[in-house]
Order: C-alpha cells, then structure tokens, then sequence
C-alpha cells in the first residue's frame, strides 16, 4: 500500500488539521471530530448537518458553508461516525430552529444517527431526518437495507442548503430534502478496488480486464461483473438504469453529476459526460445544470457514478442560487 | 490498461465533445481543437492563451473564463499543440489588444507556440509569451531544457488573468505573469507511474515500496528513487527544496497550492496540507490563500506537488479577484 499517510490509525485527524489549516471559514472541532460553518449557529436559520465514514472526499466536509451544510461529522474511513460526534455537530449549529440530517442509507449511519435525533431531541433540539437512497444498482447489500445512499447527495444538500439559507423552516427544508431525493438516482461503476488504510490492500479482487457494474461507494458488489467496454457502452449501462427507475414527468429538467470515484483522470470524466450528453439529448432529456468532477469518491478507486436529479424550477433556482464551500463555490 | 474511453485515437477529440456539452459559457471549436470563453474576442481585452499537453486536467481547458483564459489549446495526450491549433486560438480572442502566451518550459511546447507567435506576429497579433519553469527537482530532463514547468501555471493563469481582465495592457499583463513565475517554486512526489491510453501500460517501472521524489508531471525521472515514507517527511522533503530555492522576502505571504497528480484521494491531499501548513508556521511563512485538490494532474499518477507563490500585495489582490471558469471559481 502506498499512501501519503502518518499513520493508518491517524488518517481522520490529520486530515482534519488539514482542512482546519486551509479553511479558516470553517470552524474544526478535533476532539469532537466535527466541521462547523465559523459564523455557526447562525440565528434564525434551520441547520443542515449530514455526515457518514470518511473517504468519500470532498463529501461530507468539502460541502460545508453558506447555502449548503452548517456542519458536517465525518467518521473513521468507511465507518459512520458516532452518536456523540454527531450530537456535537448538530448542537454546535442549532440556533433553535432546528436541524435537518441528512444521511445515506447505509446501517450503521441510520442507526447512528436516529440515535443522535433521540437525544438531541430529549435536549429540545429540532431534528428531521432525510434519507438519501439513490442508488438504482441494488437493492439491499452487504451495508444497507433498501437502496444505497451516494452521489444525489450532492442535489439533496445543495438545494435544500438553499432552501435554508433563505430562511425556510425546518419541515419545509425537510420535505424538500425529500423530495430532491425521490427525484434522484444513480449508478456506478468500478474499474478497480479501492484499498483503506487499515487494510492495506485492495477491499476486492477485480481482475485486469473486468469491471464491477452497479459498485457502491465502499466497494459493494453491484449487478455483475463484466470484461471492461467503451465509455459508450459504460454510459448507455447508467443511465438506462437510471431512466428505466425514473423517467423525466412534464416541466423537469436534468441536474447531471458526472463523478469520478477517486482514482479517474478528469479527462475520462468528460469523455462519459460526452455520452451522458448524448443519450440524454436522444430521450429529449434538457440539461439545466451539471457538474463533471470528484464529489462522492470512494479512495483511490477508479470508476464512474452517474447521478440525475430530475429537477422541477424550485429545484433548478435553489441549485443555481450562490454556495460557498471548499468544493462547490458560484454566486458569491 | 483499463480506462474510461472510446478508443485510444479519439480521447482528446471525445473528452472536448464532453466539455462543449456541459460548459455552454465556453466555445469549442472541434476542428481546431480548441476552448475559448464564448463571449471571446473581448472588446479592449488583454488575451490570455495556454496550452500543453492533454492528461493534464483541469489544466488548461478548466482554466478558461472570466478572470483567468481566453483559450486553451489542448494537444493530443502528453503531446504539445500543433501551431496552427495555438494559432486559431490566437485568432479567437485578439482584440486587437494582443495576446499573452503561457507556456509550460517544455521543448515541444516552447517550439511550437514560438512558431506560432511568429506567425501571429506576421499577420498583426501582438503576442507575448511567459515560460513557466518553477519545478525546483530538476535541470534539465528528457523533456525539458532548464526548469520545468508545473503547478505554478495555475498562479501565473489566475494572477496575470485578473489584470488582464481589469484592463492591463499586453506588457502589463506579460511583466505581472513573469514575475509570478519567478516568484513560484513547486516540487513532486509519484507513488505511482501513470499510464497514457496510446501505451496501455504505465510508462515508468516504480516497486510497491518505492516512490519518485521530484517527479516531473509526464512520470519524467526526479531527484532519486526511496522508500515511501510519512506524509511529514515527504512534505519536509518538497518544501525543503522550494524555500531551499527562493526564501520568502519581506511583504511577501504564500499562496499555496497542494495539487493532487490524478489518482491521490482528497483525504491524503489534506494530510499532506496540514504538514505543508505546520513546517510554513515554523519557517514563519504565512499562508495568505490556498487551494488542495487535482489542479495539475498527471492522468492516473498517485501522488502529490506542492507549489509556493511568494506573493506581493498586487499578487495576492488579483488571486482574490473574481474568477469563473470550471475549475476555479469565486467572487461571481
């Protein structure tokens, strides 16, 4: 294993030191292993905290700032964070308006954080929560029950980050949450494993000339394992999925994320957007709005998602409304 | 090899289609090969042209927009532009004001805008052209006379982009981009060797144990091959050799950049930033702006480059200067 590490037992909180040192506008609690919005809480506002095991960078952190999330709670690599971290985060945040989880579907991050809800609410703590469960490649896997939680995260934070940052109450932050992720799906696809610190080696085999089709983000086997296709093919794969799950209704447009999963050269990422463009140019799919980058990431693994969010004009104005984090920044 | 394309040959030509389809606010010319902001030529505008390589993503394409390009000039992976290609981009976005080449110091890249410019020159176009050479490893390499030319790119675009788009004119704007590159000094580490899709296979033989200390962004020899070691050490090492090479003078703050090479996960980019921040605060440099992600990147290589502006009060003005382009983005 070859890694720009200290230590395996050591990767969070350095990592932590690293983005507390490069962003003074965010505020990182190290003992409580927690990333908070300076200005925090901020009065009258409904929060947003969300979190989940880390090597998913920039998610959750690289989200956090004005008009998405006021804090995030990142757990060791791949594993939830803990209930304490999370009740930190949601108290170091609430200004009595309430917060809003936003979680993905896996066990040990739904467990965790109900348990966080529970006590956060015996303190008087207003918490909602919204499930993130977009992934159309399974159902049930070796980490969740019900659908996999990835990169419509992104839609759901952003845009009901906005619908906060402009003074909606919590039920209604919630209930658009909701609905952004209804209208979300997602498929992924894995060139090769992706190796943890812990383990030091690869979490599966994936021999030289096969791909997993339908990977989750920790290494979850998908539908099946195949020889490796042309862009092409990999992109008509995804998306049919996608659509197959949810077509497009009347006055929707598409929001795109092209995603590499940690290891992909960019240039690839615009090779399949080149694709997704296309199939959804066939189906009369319009694009409002997309970004081609790494947001979800799984390591060092090479490979692809494809998320849509089959976005109504409330949706489509609070994307395009201004965000400031480390890793998604326009309007302001 | 496996990678997300169609075919070897049409990896430029598909990744530009991706680019023309999700970026509407730039213009690609598919022909020439060529990324040009859409509302190029600007009226009274300085121009700003660069160009490399492809493989290098976001650089240089990802650097066009309000603030920073005009145009990029993508050359066919690891490969310089051609000059008729450097000079329909030229072509593009003169004004009448003239135009401004950034050019990374590498043989074929310095040949053929040199033939271009002359070109250019002979029909009109005032051209100036900036070398790029801050990558303190080496002198001279299999790719290279002199220094090459790395991360400090993305500070010279940024800088000399913001005057150009304040209205500086041609000379202004040619002076403030050399003395940002004699200003920048940047080192690069590879734990891994990348692999172009023309070889199928990586172009350097490095052991599982073994890491490349002052590697160049084509996998080009560095100072020596070692043993992996710590993130701390390997940060000593980089910023050893960059403040080795240029102190910081009086007035003078840092802009740091800490570039991932392609297939390096955000989280070990932030392990590096924290050791780059805590030897920065021994040596009494203060960290005036920073970015930590994939800037300039090297296809696939795992790994990391830390470049260092030592930038005056005029400098670190224009890096906050409003910018929109798909890589960079702040202040619109």
């Amino acid at each position: 294993m070859k890694k720009l590490i200290n230590t395996p037992e050591s990767v969070l909180s350095d990592a932590l030191a690293g983005i507390a040192a490069m962003h003074p506008e965010l505020r990182v609690d190290a003992a409580n292993k927690t990333i908070v919005r300076a200005d925090a809480p901020r009065p009258g506002k409904t929060a947003l905290v969300s979190g989940g095991g880390s090597g998913h960078e920039p998610l959750h952190g690289g989200f956090v700032g004005p008009g998405m999330l006021d804090a995030a709670c990142p757990g060791e690599i791949f594993t939830s964070p803990v209930p304490d971290q999370i009740l930190a985060a949601a108290r170091a945040v609430d200004s009595g308006n309430g917060v809003l989880f936003v979680v993905k579907n896996y066990t040990g991050d739904v467990m965790n954080f109900q348990l966080a809800a529970d006590i956060a609410t015996d303190e008087g703590i207003g918490v909602r929560t919204v499930l993130v469960n977009d992934d159309v490649a399974v159902r049930d896997s070796t980490w969740t029950a019900g659908r996999r939680g990835t990169g419509a995260t992104v839609f759901v934070e952003k845009i009901a980050g906005a619908l906060a940052e402009r003074g909606a109450d919590l039920d209604k932050v919630a209930e658009l949450a909701e609905r952004v992720n209804a209208a979300s799906r997602s498929f992924a696809i894995a060139l090769t494993a992706c190796t943890t610190p812990a383990a030091g080696r690869p979490g599966f085999e994936l021999p030289g000339d096969e791909i997993e089709i339908g990977v989750g983000i920790h290494g979850e086997p998908g539908r099946s394992r195949e020889k490796l296709r042309s862009a092409r093919e990999l992109a008509e794969i995804a998306l049919g999925a996608i659509l197959a799950d949810r077509s497009p209704e009347p006055g929707e447009q598409a929001i795109v994320l092209v995603n590499g999963l940690g290891g992909t050269p960019l240039i690839e990422l615009y090779i399949m957007a080149a694709e997704v463009a296309a199939i959804l140019s066939r189906h009369e799919v319009p694009i409002a709005a997309n970004l081609v980058g790494n947001y979800v990431t799984s390591l060092d693994m090479a490979g692809v998602s494809i998320s849509l969010c089959h976005a109504d004009t409330e949706m489509l104005d609070l994307w395009a409304a201004p965000v400031a984090t480390p890793a998604l920044r326009w309007g302001c």
